[in-house]
C-alpha cells in the first residue's frame, strides 16, 4: 500500500493517461450497485466515443434493476490497462476479477476507506458517488454526453444519494444531475425503477418482516427478524430482499436499528444502522463485523433468542 | 369563474401587484402539505423583508412535521389584500378560510385543474411545485432569500417532486433546490423528516392496510382500504396517515393504484395514482373528483363493496 500523496492523482492527470493507451479492462465490484455499473459502463462509453477499445467486467451478474443501462458487445481483445470504478478495496473485486488485484493502473473512487491499491488514484471523497467524479473526468477527456452515458451517470448518483435524500447531496450533486437531466438521462423512469417499484414478493415478505418489530431499551433499540421461512412463503427472491436494513432505525426515537436475518445452519446475518452519531461500526466490532459510524455488520452463530440478547447488549453498550 | 387569459398574470405582473400594496393575508389551503406551507411561509418572509406586514392563514393545524418551518407571529392587523398560494379550489381553503372565497386577489399555483376562482392567477403548470413559482416570484420582488426561506422553498419542492423522484422534476427544478441549498436550506435534515421518519402508529397503520390489498383486471389495479376502526386501533394521527395514495401504484404491474379511505357517514375519500399515463383525473372525474394525469381524488357515497366495484369500473374504463 502506497501513501495517497505519491499515488493520487488529478482529474487532468487521469484523463492524459487515459488518453495515452487504446485498450482497457474497466472493473466493477462484485454484488454490483448502481454507481459501480454506471461509472464503469459511461467510461467505457466515454472511452469508445473517443476511439479505444473498451469492455467492463464484473465478477457477478447485473442485477435486472440496472438492465436500462447496456454496453454494446464488442469482439474480444487482451486489454492493456486496467481501471476500476467504486472499488474501494481489492477484496470487492469478487472472485473472478480477483486477478487483476495487483495489476490496477487508474482506480477512480470516492471511498474514504479506498485501500489505495491501485498504480493510481483518483480519489474524490466528498463526490456523493463514483459517478459524479465519472462525469468530470469525461468533461476533461472531451468526451460528448450522450444519452446513454447520461443514463449512467443519473443511475450511479441516484442509487448512492437515495435518490438526493441522503446528507452526501451537494448542490454541485443536484446542478449534474440536472445537466444529465439534459442530456436526456430518463430521470422519472429511473428513479420509478430504482426508488419506487416493488415486486409483489418484496411486499409481502415486507409484511411478514415488521410483524416481527420488537423495540427494546425505551424503544431506543428496534429490531425486525427475517427468517428463511419467511422468504419460502412469500417466494421472494435475494433481489426483493434489498433495503431492509434501514426499516427499524426509521421509526421515530429509534437510535440502533438491527435486522436480524436467518441463514444456514443457525447462523444470523445482523444488519445495523444508527440515528445521532452512535457507533455502529463498535456495534458490529464486538461480533467481529464491522462498518461505518451509521451503518454496519456483522454475522452471530447461535438460537434467536441469543443473537437477540447478545445485539441489545452491544446496542447498549454504543448508547 | 372567468377564462385564463383575462385573469391570468405573469410573474411580473404579479410583483408589480405584490409591491403596490403594503398589507397581506396570504392563505394556505386545508390538510396543509409542505407546499403550501413553504408557498405561504416563502412568501410572507419576503413581503415582510421588503416592509410590509403579512401573515399567513390555515383552516387547519400546521402538522409537527413542518415545524422546522417558522413564521414569527406579528401584532393582528386588518389585511388589504388577499393571496392565495397552492389552492386550486376554492373548496380547498377549508372552513375557517372559506369567507375569503370570493374575495382572493392573487392566486398563486402549479395545479392545471386550477378553477381560476381569484382575480388574477399566476398559474405555471409545468413547475413541480407552487414553491418553484414563489421562488421564481421572490426574485423579480427583489427578495433576498435568506436560510428561512430557502427552507421553506427547499421543503415545498422535495414535498411535491417526492423528493425529486417523480416526472415533475425538472433540470431547472435541480438547479433551484440547488440554490436552496446554496443558500442554506438543512436538506438532510429536511429530507430524513419528511421522507424517512415513521411513527410507530405509522407503522402499525400501514400493516393493516397492507393487509387489504387486493388486485384487479389482471392485477393492473390494485386497491387497499383504510378503515376508521384501523386509525381508531393503532392511534394514528392525521399526519400519520399521509403518503399512502402511493402504495398501490408501486406494485410491479399496477397501472391503477386506488386507496380508499373510510369517512363519516358512509363516505369514502378515494386517492387515485397511475403509471404509463392512464388518466387518474378521468377516472375521478366519474365522481365530480379530479386533479393530475398520474394523480387524482375524488368522494363516493355507499357501501365498500359498491366503491370498490365503482372505482374498479371507471378505471377499466381508463385503462
Amino acid at each position: 500500500m502506497g501513501n495517497s500523496e505519491s499515488r493520487g492523482v488529478t482529474h487532468a492527470q487521469a484523463s492524459a493517461f487515459l488518453l495515452r493507451e487504446d485498450e482497457y479492462l474497466i472493473l466493477a465490484h462484485a454484488s454490483p450497485d448502481g454507481d459501480t455499473i454506471g461509472a464503469t459502463y459511461a467510461l467505457c462509453l466515454g472511452l469508445r466515443a473517443l476511439g479505444k477499445r473498451a469492455y467492463v467486467s464484473c465478477s457477478d451478474p447485473i442485477p435486472e434493476r440496472y438492465s436500462h443501462l447496456v454496453l454494446p458487445e464488442i469482439p474480444a481483445f487482451e486489454p492493456r490497462v486496467i481501471v476500476s470504478a467504486d472499488i474501494a478495496d481489492t477484496q470487492l473485486l469478487g472472485t473472478a476479477n480477483s486477478v487483476y488485484a495487483d495489476n490496477v493502473a487508474l482506480c477512480i473512487d470516492h471511498h474514504p476507506s479506498n485501500t489505495l491499491y491501485a498504480k493510481q488514484v483518483l480519489l474524490v471523497p466528498t463526490a456523493s458517488s463514483t459517478c459524479e467524479i465519472v462525469a468530470e473526468l469525461l468533461k476533461e477527456l472531451g468526451v460528448e454526453i450522450s444519452t446513454e452515458i447520461a443514463d449512467c451517470i443519473y443511475t450511479g448518483m441516484a442509487t448512492d444519494t437515495g435518490c438526493f435524500r441522503y446528507s452526501n447531496t451537494s448542490a454541485k450533486t443536484l446542478r449534474l444531475a440536472a445537466d444529465m437531466i439534459e442530456r436526456g438521462a430518463h430521470a422519472a423512469a429511473i428513479n420509478k425503477r430504482l426508488f419506487e417499484t416493488v415486486s409483489r414478493q418484496r411486499l409481502a415478505v415486507e409484511m411478514l418482516a415488521l410483524q416481527t418489530l420488537e423495540f427494546y431499551l425505551d424503544a431506543r433499540v428496534a429490531l425486525i427478524v427475517i427468517s428463511r421461512d419467511m422468504r419460502a412463503k412469500t417466494g421472494a427472491a435475494e433481489t426483493d430482499m434489498e433495503g431492509f436494513a434501514s426499516l427499524p432505525v426509521r421509526v421515530e426515537g429509534v437510535l440502533v436499528g438491527v435486522v436480524i436475518r436467518e441463514k444456514e445452519g443457525g447462523v444470523y446475518k445482523l444488519s445495523v444502522r444508527t440515528n445521532n452519531g452512535v457507533n455502529a461500526s463498535a456495534i458490529c466490532a464486538h461480533f467481529g463485523g464491522g462498518g461505518h459510524v451509521a451503518a454496519a455488520g456483522c454475522k452471530i452463530t447461535g438460537t434467536l433468542a441469543e443473537v437477540k440478547t447478545a445485539i441489545i447488549n452491544a446496542a447498549e453498550k454504543a448508547l
